[in-house]
C-alpha cells in the first residue's frame, strides 16, 4: 500500500536535502506530449548528485511513497506521468546534466542522466566523434530517459538503439542503493546483465543517474539520396541490395508514403518537397564511410543497378550539404505534420523485415475496413519499424472519429501479433500499452517480469502503473 | 535443500520421456578442459525437443533436484561441472542441434541450442551470409553454451559478442515454463530484457533451447596483415588510426607477445612463423569490406602512414588466402601451445582500452615479482581483452609452481580491479571465479543478482554453485 507524496512528506524530505532540491511541481511535469494522460502530484525533487538521488529514493522506500522518474518528458506512452492516486514524487534528473568525460581514444563518453540528447551529440562532435542516437525530440529529451526507454530513432540500422550504445550505467535501485556500473569495457562477463535489465525498464526498476556511452568515428564521406519506388517490396529489395554491397555503411533507410508527403505539404508550406509529383512510395537513404570509402560512387552505382532492375523509379542524389538537409527536413517534418493533422490512433510497431510488404498491404485493407480513413505509414524500414498512424478523412473532425481509436488500435495490434511483430518497437510500454503487454506478451516472460519487479522493488514504489499494470486509460 | 539425481530419480524421470532420453552419464561430461574441477553425477538427460526440456526441468523443480545444463563442455571456468553433492542431473542439449531456419533476406538464422558453432557458421556461409562468432573451440562448442556464457572471440571488435549477435531466444525457465522469445525484430521495446538476463547467466536462470541469430553479408574483399611494433602503446595508436580511417571494417586486431610466438615455435614445429626474428610485439589485423571498398589499398595506405609515424616497424600483408590462413594459424595455435607448456595461472581479463599499455607494463612487473616466471600476454586488443597467462620458468616443472596460482591470480585480479577492469572478459564466472565475483563485484549489483536468482529460481535448482556461490575449488 503506497502513501501520497503530500506537503508533510515534502517538508520532511526537504529537511534531508540542500535547499532548492524539493519544491512544488509545475503543470508541465504532469502532461504528456499526446495529451493522453494527466499526471497527479504536488512534489518535485530535482537532485544535483547521485548521492541526493539515493537519499530521495531511500526516503521514499522507507515511507512507501511512489516515485515517477522524469527525464525530458517527451515519452509518447505516458511513462512519465502517473494519473492515479496516490500522488507520486516527481523525480527530475534535469539538474544532473553534466558530460563527465569524453575519452576520444577509447571512444567513450560519460554523461549524466539529465544531459539533453542534442548536448550529448554536440559534446561528441566537439571531440570529432559521433554519438549516433538521433530522434525527433533530441532537442529536449534527456539521455537518462533515452536509456530508460531504450530509444531508437533513425540510425539504429547501423549503430543500434540506446541499449546498444550503452557500455555501462550508474543507477539508484529501489532500496536507495547505488549501482556503480559505469564500466567502459567492450567485454565483461561478470554476472547477470543488470545494465540491460535497467535499460528499457522505464523507471520501474530503478533510476539511471549516469551512463557510459559508445562513440564512433565521424564518417568522413556521406552520401544521401531520395528515391521513389513502386512498392514496399521494391524498397525491401533495395535495402537488401545496399546491405549486401555497402558492408554496414547504410545509416538510414526511411520509408515514406505519399500520405506523409501530402501531410507535410498541407501543414508545412515552408518545407520544400523534393518531387513535383508526390510519389506513392519513397525512401530516404544515407550512407557514410571513412576516407577513401567512395560512398558516393558506390551508392550511385548501386542505385543505377537498382533502376536497371526496376526496383527504383527515380533517384535524387543530394549534391551538397544544404540539399542533404533539405531531404532530411522532409523526413523530420513528418511527426510534426502528423500532430497537426491529428491522428485517431498511432502505432509504433515492428515486424520481421521479410513480411513488411505483406503486412503493409494487409494493414491498408484493415484500415480501409473502418471507412474512408487516411493512413500514414512511414518509418525505419531497415529495422522493420513502422509508424502506422491512422487519421480521419480529409476535412473531417478528429473528434468525430475518436470512438474508432480502440477498435483500430486493437485490430492493428492483432495483425502485428499474428506476424510475430512488436506492439512497441521503440516508444516502450509506459501506461498506454500496459494492457496490451498483458494481452500480447509471452506468458512466461510476463511472469518472469513480475517476479523480477517484485524482487527488486518489493514495495512497488518505482513508477507504479508503468509497464507492469493495466493501462490507466 | 536439494535432492540427488539418483537411480530412483532416473527411473522415475525416464518413465515420463521417450526411450533413450535418460541414461547414465559418461565420464567426459564430468570433466572440464583445464582439469580444475571434477563433476559428480550419475544421470544424463539428452532431450530432443523443447517440450522434453520443459518436462525434465519441471520434474526436477517438483523434486528439488539440481540441473547442470551442458553444451559442448568447452567452458574454461567450470560452469559445466558440479563437483559437490548432491549429484545433479546433467542436461545435455546435444540432440537439439537443428538449424531451424536461415532467412537470407532478413539476415536471421534460427538455431537450436545444441548446434555446434562451426555448423552454425557453415549454415550461414551456405546461404552466402556470415555468422561472425568465432573462437578457438568452435569445432565443438555449442551455440546454446556460447549464449549462456556470452562468448566473445576474435571478431567482437566489429560484430559484437554472442549477446550482440542474438535477436531472440527460446528458453525453459526454472519452473519448467517455456519462454517463447524467438523474436527476429531489430527493435522491440515490450518490457524487461529477459533475453539478455538469460544470455550470460551460465545456466543459472534457465536453459536456452534455441536462438534467433543475426547474420551479416560476407565481406567481398578482405585484407590481412601481420605487423611488428615496439610496444602495446604503438599497437593502441595503430588501432585508433585504423578505427578512424576504416569506419568499422576492422574485424580483428590481435596483440601477440614474443613469448606467445616462442611457445608456438617450441610446441608446434609444423606451424610456420611469419618472422625470422621473433618480434617483441606484433599484431594480426584483418579488415573486410564490400565490393569497391578497396580494403587492401586502404589498409596498405594506413599502415604506410603508421610506419612513417614510427608506430609500426615491419609489415607483412597477406598476398593470398593461403598466406592469410598461415597468419591465422599462428594466432589460433596460441591457446594449444599455452596448454602444452602448462600455465600456472591463466587470466581472461579486460581493462579500459586507454590504460592497456600501462596495465601490461604493471602486470609484467607484478609477475616478475614472483620470480623468473614466463608471461604470455595476448588477446583482442580492440576490445581491451587480454589473456594474461603465467607460466613456470623455462625447463621447470609446472607442479613446482602451482602453489603460486592463487597468489598470482589474486595479484593480477587486484590490479585489474584497480583500473576498473573485468576479471572475466569473455569466459564467464562459472565456479572458478564465483569467489572473485563476490570479492570484486559492485555490492548493489551482487545483491540485485541474488534477488533475481531467488525470484526466478526459488529452489535453486539451476546450475547451483555457478556464478552466485563461493567457488567449490
Amino acid at each position: 500500500m503506497l502513501n501520497p507524496a503530500d506537503q508533510a512528506f515534502a517538508t520532511a524530505l526537504a529537511e534531508t536535502l540542500p535547499d532548492g532540491v524539493v519544491g512544488p511541481v509545475a503543470p508541465s511535469y504532469l502532461e504528456d506530449p499526446r495529451g493522453l494522460f494527466r499526471g497527479i502530484g504536488q512534489v518535485l525533487a530535482r537532485p544535483g548528485t547521485t548521492a541526493e538521488v539515493s537519499r530521495i529514493v531511500r526516503f521514499c522506500a522507507e515511507r512507501s511513497v511512489a516515485i515517477v522518474p522524469y527525464g525530458g518528458g517527451t515519452g509518447l506512452v505516458g511513462g512519465q506521468v502517473k494519473p492515479d492516486a496516490p500522488e507520486p514524487l516527481v523525480l527530475s534528473l534535469e539538474r544532473m546534466a553534466a558530460i563527465r568525460e569524453v575519452d576520444t581514444g577509447g571512444n567513450v563518453m560519460v554523461a549524466e542522466a539529465g544531459a539533453i540528447l542534442a548536448e550529448v551529440q554536440a559534446a561528441a562532435d566537439k571531440a570529432d566523434r559521433l554519438f549516433p542516437l538521433s530522434l525527433a525530440s533530441e532537442g529536449s529529451c534527456r539521455i537518462g530517459g533515452n536509456l530508460a526507454t531504450n530509444a531508437g530513432g533513425v540510425q539504429v540500422l547501423r549503430y543500434g538503439n540506446a541499449r546498444d550504445l550503452c557500455l555501462g550505467i550508474e543507477a539508484v535501485l529501489p532500496d536507495g542503493s547505488v549501482y556503480h556500473g559505469l564500466r567502459r569495457l567492450r567485454k565483461d562477463n561478470t554476472g547477470y546483465d543488470l545494465r540491460n535489465l535497467l535499460v528499457g525498464s522505464e523507471g520501474t526498476l530503478g533510476v539511471i543517474t549516469a551512463a557510459c556511452l559508445k562513440l564512433f568515428p565521424k564518417p568522413a564521406e556521406t552520401a544521401t539520396a531520395f528515391v521513389t519506388l513502386a512498392s514496399p517490396a521494391d524498397a525491401l529489395a533495395l535495402l537488401t541490395r545496399l546491405g549486401d554491397t555497402l558492408d554496414g555503411l547504410v545509416s538510414a533507410f526511411e520509408l515514406i508514403h505519399a500520405q506523409g508527403l501530402r501531410f507535410v505539404g498541407e501543414t508545412r508550406p515552408d518545407v520544400r518537397l523534393p518531387f513535383a509529383d508526390i510519389p506513392g512510395w519513397s525512401v530516404l537513404v544515407e550512407i557514410g564511410g571513412g576516407t577513401g570509402s567512395n560512398v558516393t560512387e558506390r551508392l550511385t552505382l548501386a542505385l543505377e543497378k537498382a533502376m536497371l532492375s526496376g526496383q527504383v523509379q527515380d533517384v535524387l542524389l543530394a549534391q551538397n550539404e544544404s540539399q542533404r538537409q533539405e531531404f532530411w527536413t522532409v523526413r523530420e517534418s513528418t511527426p510534426e505534420a502528423n500532430k497537426r493533422i491529428g491522428a485517431i490512433s498511432s502505432h509504433d510497431i515492428s515486424v520481421p523485415i521479410h513480411v513488411l510488404p505483406e503486412f503493409i498491404a494487409a494493414g491498408q485493407d484493415l484500415v480501409a475496413g473502418f471507412g474512408p480513413l487516411r493512413l500514414n505509414c512511414f518509418g525505419h524500414l531497415g529495422d522493420g519499424n513502422l509508424h502506422f498512424n491512422v487519421f480521419p478523412p480529409n476535412g473531417a473532425s478528429r473528434a468525430d472519429y475518436l470512438h474508432l481509436r480502440e477498435p483500430v488500435k486493437d485490430a492493428v495490434h492483432d495483425l502485428v501479433h499474428q506476424v510475430d511483430g512488436s506492439i512497441s518497437a521503440e516508444h516502450g510500454i509506459g501506461r498506454l500499452k500496459a494492457g496490451d503487454l498483458v494481452k500480447y506478451s509471452d506468458p512466461a516472460k510476463l511472469a518472469a517480469m513480475r517476479s523480477v519487479k517484485q524482487a527488486l522493488d518489493p514495495k512497488g514504489i518505482m513508477n507504479p502503473g508503468a509497464v507492469l499494470a493495466v493501462s490507466a486509460q
